[in-house]
């Protein structure tokens, strides 16, 4: 008993363990072998005085790791930063923990050193003071650790008398009493963290510019809203999939590389493939297709989709992920639009409901309302929002597409006259749509097509395909299309298919910019 | 009241709603519209004899539908053809249903046409005999129409006497009093979906070669195999998915087309970049990486890879869809291949205990076994692997890789040892993986690299990554690579990264022949 009270009391060795004597000559082993390698302070700016080393008592409670090869599976817990609250340090008042992050910032002050250690969007205080356990030369050797190097300390979970407001753990502070760098960041960072995160609303501080940012990609990374918006996106593409494969849809992966340039061959990229050419696919609508007359009845994909579009806006993009929808229907098409208003209801919902620490993270750095949307969806026709666009003064004609103006425009009076950020748009011009755009039965002006808006910006494009072959041809042929190139893409047809329709989500962030 | 009885007993419109005056009415001049259209018998086969038509008691119960345009949105139900059982038969006894499905056979015989309805996987027998509301013309014209073609059925579900071996259904058929073509099929079909379907074990019947199954892509996808294998494919990713998502992964998309070819040049496809040149991604593994450098701790994605070889075998293929993790560990990359381990196990019981069915379906053609695994998943390192294979004949040095023949080999050794069809091989030679693979460090032969197998196949391929940009660069410099094209990705190291592995599952099916 009298044993394991000591043990409680005695040091603890790097592994978190009370160093018995077995672990203690191990241990002794180890800092030898690391001393003959000269790691141990010089990497992490330590003055290689050996003389002071030898005088430390704390050798064994700091340094730097060597580089982990696996060499050994240890056993030890590693507290999350973002489990550092009120509760544990009352749970843990007696035991020290162990906790792995990024120096984030530190500030040395005569005997102390305070640091915060960071991990993805949460981050904590932690103070490493001389003392019984603590060297000045360790104090040092924290101080002098580079930012953004990842560490390992262990120290008490202590309550804080006033909140600290700069932190996301903002009731608890850490009391180190180990610290050892598991991986260091070289002394000099391009581009710092709190500058990359700053609000877009202060104005008066430097702001870091996009081309700095891309050029650090993995710093930009690093930052609280870079996390939060990955896990956002990451949270769209699980609420897609499974609301669709709640309904039954079945998920399938379409060819990028395609032998011929299907749709009218502008705006495809050219692969050179062995001694011949190939292209990229520039929608995985067709194959979408083919698995509807091939009876899978509805299906959804989510990949890469490329358009070799040389202009530089924002709905301009070489490559991006899509999200797409294809679904055999019974009667009407409208059938398809309510499982497509739907899902975005689910997805508007699960985001708003499962995400909202996320949304607040970047609500920080870029500022932006609630979104609003109705249930079920506001479903409006094309000649409404024409009617709606000339009240507005915009000129255009019953059968002219929107323009990206016209567009954000219609996007802010829908959102005054029906107070929603979302809104599908059916009927449109058919003059305006794709020759396998299926014809309104009651007008030739329109078809059975539709765009989705958020807040202005057409986020799907969608519409009843042509099922029959012999219709598809005549409207391929109106639209000029040479038939033989699109010969496999209206066989497809010919031996029977149900009526279908879909539509296809661009999420067009520049795959480039993101990296 | 004796309306409402009326009703209930009158003739049903094609609607599957009892004819009411109104819709009588209605009913007579769309009829009269169709007969203008001459769409009524003809398309589908039908003599187009005006005098027989006139003195058809039946003839709105039969007959082509216009092409679907979405002209009304019809509120009725169609019974899907799996649900046709005893339980509905007994439900409905009184009560007609509508169905809709292929017909994919039918034989006449005298005054009444047998055929089977087809959905997806399923199948039943259903009647049409000339009586009180089925006229001779209308079972002639049933027995017209053309296999694949799409028809929507009125009538009673019965149980039959003798089970129907041939279909799914085999406990019931339809009595059928209403046959409505909604898309016709070509007259003649280029191969049959019963010889598509055709168990490869009978060897005496004629077998579909390959090369027209893929010409003949989307009756190929009909036949209930293929339904089949692509709902198990979307089982897969959705089980890898909601396995690691449920671990705390973040879902990441990578680029495709990249601006440097950074695995060396060899095996990448060349884009036309506009004015200049690009290349298509041969893995999402550094951009997994810089997820990692960049803090998102555990990422998984699933997406399309290119790999520019021009061989042709089951494992060279020119594009397939990768799946693929990276996660940071803490002390030990075997952290990493439990999560992997495990990920493999949830995936196999979820195949197992969720698709039965369809594991079944597939099983009916292509006979197999059913899959082995070990829980937790069996783990051997290289060195076993090497005595195991000399023990039977092979001969091959301590750090040779591993020949095609020696894995299959291997798998079966394995199998016969261990009762397993899935195993992870640990420890492979340095010599034989990439630059950036962590080596052993307890010898200078092995790495901390892994394959994983099923039934003598390499399904995964993985390791830990070297993180220290200093050792990476040596690394890269011994295996002769220009430091130059891979300074961004060594650069990703320099501002601290975790310790991670990871590995990629190569769902090696060729797109170009799924379609």
């Amino acid at each position: 008993m009298a044993d394991a009270n000591a043990e409680n009391e005695g040091p603890l060795g790097p592994d978190g363990k009370p160093i018995s004597k077995k672990a203690l000559k191990k241990q002794q082993k180890q800092a030898e072998k690391a001393a003959k390698k000269e790691q141990h302070k010089q990497a992490a700016g330590g003055d290689g005085n050996e003389d002071t080393e030898k005088e430390d008592f704390a050798k064994d409670s700091y340094g730097k790791c060597p580089m982990n090869q696996s060499q050994e599976r240890v056993e030890r817990d590693l507290v999350p930063v973002q489990s550092l609250t009120l509760e544990l340090a009352e749970k843990k008042k007696d035991e020290k923990i162990w906790c792995r992050g990024r120096l984030h910032t530190s500030r040395s002050k005569g005997k102390q050193c305070f640091f915060v250690l960071r991990h993805q969007h949460f981050n904590v205080q932690a103070i490493v003071a001389v003392g019984e356990r603590v060297s000045k030369q360790m104090v040092k050797f924290v101080a002098a650790i580079t930012k953004e190097s990842i560490i390992d300390v262990e120290g008490y979970v202590r309550k804080v008398d006033q909140k600290i407001e700069s932190c996301s753990q903002q009731d608890v502070e850490l009391h180190v009493e180990q610290v050892w760098v598991v991986s260091a960041a070289e002394p000099r960072l391009p581009v710092q963290i709190d500058d990359l995160s700053r609000p877009e609303s202060e104005d008066d501080l430097a702001k870091v510019n996009p081309d700095t940012r891309l050029d650090n990609r993995i710093l930009d990374l690093r930052t609280a809203t870079s996390q939060a918006v990955f896990r956002l996106q990451g949270g769209v593409c699980r609420l897609f999939r499974d609301t669709l494969t709640a309904k039954g849809f079945t998920e399938i992966h379409t060819p990028k590389i395609i032998s011929a340039a299907s749709e009218g061959g502008a705006n495809v990229f050219t692969v050179s493939y062995f001694k011949g050419s190939a292209y990229l696919a520039q929608s995985p609508q067709l194959y979408k297709q083919m698995a509807i007359a091939g009876d899978l009845d509805k299906v959804f994909t989510v990949g890469a989709v490329f358009r070799a579009e040389d202009s530089n806006t924002h709905r301009h993009l070489t490559e991006f992920v899509g999200l797409d929808v294809e679904m055999a229907f019974k009667y009407h098409y409208h059938e398809v639009m309510d499982v497509i208003g739907d899902l975005f209801v689910n997805i508007f919902k699960g985001l708003r409901d499962n995400f909202q620490t996320e949304i607040d993270t970047i609500n920080k750095q870029y500022k932006s309302e609630p979104f609003k949307f109705l249930e079920p969806s506001l479903r409006l026709e094309y000649p409404e929002a024409v009617k709606l666009l000339r009240a507005n003064g915009v000129e255009m004609g019953d059968e002219d597409d929107l323009t990206t103006p016209a567009e954000k425009l219609l996007g802010r009076l829908v959102k005054q006259k029906y107070d929603t950020d979302f809104f599908m748009l059916d009927k449109y011009p058919l003059a305006v749509r794709p020759f396998y755009t299926m014809p309104d039965p009651n007008s030739t002006k329109y078809s059975n097509s539709y765009d989705m808006f958020m807040r202005g910006e057409e986020i799907l494009s969608g519409a009843q395909r042509i099922h029959d072959p012999d219709f598809l041809s005549e409207r391929a042929k109106v639209h000029g299309i040479d038939l033989e190139k699109i010969r496999a893409y209206i066989d497809s047809f010919r031996y029977g298919c149900p009526p279908h329709a879909g539509g296809g989500i661009g999420k067009r962030w520049k795959q480039d910019l993101l990296w």
